[in-house]
């Protein structure tokens, strides 16, 4: 009965991707339509599912699609809605899974947020095979995380579970963060979080550094990296502070889930070891001792390219909500709740 | 096939109470022994073992018993083990699963810690049925955490997760802890907690307070509950200061596992709403957004006298380590490990 490719679709501000997938995680042929392109949700779909069908036929896999899974920002798993979403034109709530369901004949849909597609990417073709509890943390703009505990993504009650870069690090006088709080992970360990901390150095320290020969409001985390890479000692000092704070958060982090493993992933984890050494330090240093040396820190074993639409991909296997079945109720996945007697 | 009776062990550091339950978290019959009164644990396995069978005879239950759940500190739910327990003489790795369900013919027998124990029998008996997510914690000596997600209790890789006692919510000049680091949460919302702030209180500050009439060394989080009730504002304010980073935490929490409920117990949650309030109002202005007004915080509904014992023995109904069938590898409950290829 089961079909031999999953499709995968991340929904990003810019693009959205789409791929077909096989078992083994290999994409074997991607493409993408532009996201914003659409101002009514319908005609965003009916473009997306045009694009998909191409693709299909090209490689003729139309009856050989097991499901199909869907990454995208404040995307919700239990009822396949995308909700209040920053970036996105078609309304506060969005129902995304019932429209691509409907699209292709009831096919099954699952929706989730990136970081959780992210970290089922890692778990069904990545370096997280075979781990039943492991933290994913993607370090781009902003911090995003993906949990899973015995085998299964942490969605929580609500299905928003896992905003770890939210986690607060400083109580007193933190940064402000995206989110309207101040104190966040995010806020310190994110790609703008090390651009935050290289502006706060250069004003409040009076060392030499070659970042003083860049304009110091647009500085990026990647020219701190090559300051870094090239041997200076403030760009190395910025990155040994984000890792600190990393690594005393991951510590808090393995007291609660205890992972086997925590990947990093992201435009900030291409930092390698000018990043993992610090994280690593702090986080052994900060752990009980109950944990300390059990917890890895590694890098994702997926191709950036792929990662997106393979993470997304990987929640198709186990789609089950179909248009079809549900036509008045657009839960896609619903936890089974215990009655109490 | 399935027995109507579990028993359920918990192990103290003074007593050792076992009772007899039925489904619907009724205690049937209970009894103890004193736990160290033993320098052997066989003997003391002995002495436990002819104190259960007194107890099935006298309630003629012999035949009629599910499972074997055990309640101790550090005690490992994979392995079946208590590892480096601090108060118990028995050695530093005690096969708990293996010698009890020998004692007991094979029977299933299955362990986990104290907190852990206490979120499966809210879930099966008290104030989490029916609930899939939730966070207990027990507010006694120390600050102990059991949490549960999908409906299952998480272990981590290891057997340890579920540490929130030893979150840090103080990262600079935070008050040593018993776990030998600085500024755990146990060092401020566990009842000697309490008590440490009360004598901090009384030393920085200056106004009366019935407090002062005590010694300040021997000072109990009761006196300080008793003085709060009476009206004495410092004690409210030592529990407004409590419930206040209880509540931040909370947050952190949250933004991890997304709880329905926190439920409170142990000693210090029977301050009720001295407590919680400050807690929840700490909770709902420090968390995201996103979550705000979702997580209920909510005592125990097990009574105190029973709870361990019925904590205990909700992990009798799933216990599945059996000593005659692996009489060479003594873990009681390992995780199913998915092979990488």
């Amino acid at each position: 009965m089961s079909k031999p490719y999953v499709i995968g679709i991340d929904i990003g501000g810019t693009n959205t991707v789409f791929g077909i997938v096989d078992a083994r995680g290999h994409v074997v042929a991607s493409d993408s339509v532009k996201t914003l392109k659409y101002a009514d949700f319908d005609d965003y779909i009916t473009s997306l599912k045009d694009g998909i069908e191409r693709l299909l036929r090209a490689n003729e896999a139309e009856d050989k699609i097991q499901g199909i899974g869907i990454g995208a920002p404040n995307a919700n798993y239990y009822t396949g809605e995308i909700i209040n979403p920053p970036n996105l034109p078609w309304g506060p709530v969005i129902p995304l899974a019932e429209k691509v369901s409907e699209a292709f004949n009831g096919i099954p849909v699952a929706v989730t947020n990136d970081a959780n597609a992210a970290a089922l990417g890692e778990m069904t073709y990545g370096a997280a095979r075979g781990m039943r509890d492991f933290i994913m943390i993607t370090l781009g703009t902003g911090v995003g995380s993906g949990i899973v505990v015995n085998g299964q993504v942490v969605y929580g009650h609500d299905g928003f579970a896992g905003e770890l870069g939210h986690m607060i690090v400083k109580r007193n006088n933190g940064r402000i963060c995206g989110c309207g709080r101040t104190g966040c992970l995010e806020a310190y360990c994110s790609a703008t979080g090390v651009a935050r901390t290289a502006r706060e150095f250069l004003e409040l320290r009076t060392e030499p550094s070659e970042l003083r020969n860049l304009q110091i409001d647009d500085i990026t985390s990647k020219e701190v990296y090559d300051a870094a890479m090239a041997g200076d000692k403030l760009a190395k000092e910025i990155f040994q502070y984000t890792g600190t704070i990393l690594g005393q958060a991951f510590a808090d982090m393995i007291a609660f889930s205890s992972p086997q493993a925590i990947i990093l992933f992201g435009g900030l984890a291409k930092s390698g070891e000018l990043l993992l050494k610090p994280v690593t330090e702090a986080m052994n240093k900060a752990v009980m001792s109950i944990f300390r040396g059990k917890t890895k820190v590694i890098l994702s074993e997926l191709r950036e390219s792929d990662a997106a639409v393979l993470g997304a991909s990987a929640l198709g296997w186990e789609a089950k909500y179909r248009s079809d079945l549900n036509p008045s109720t657009p839960k896609a996945n619903l936890p089974v709740t215990a009655e109490a007697d």
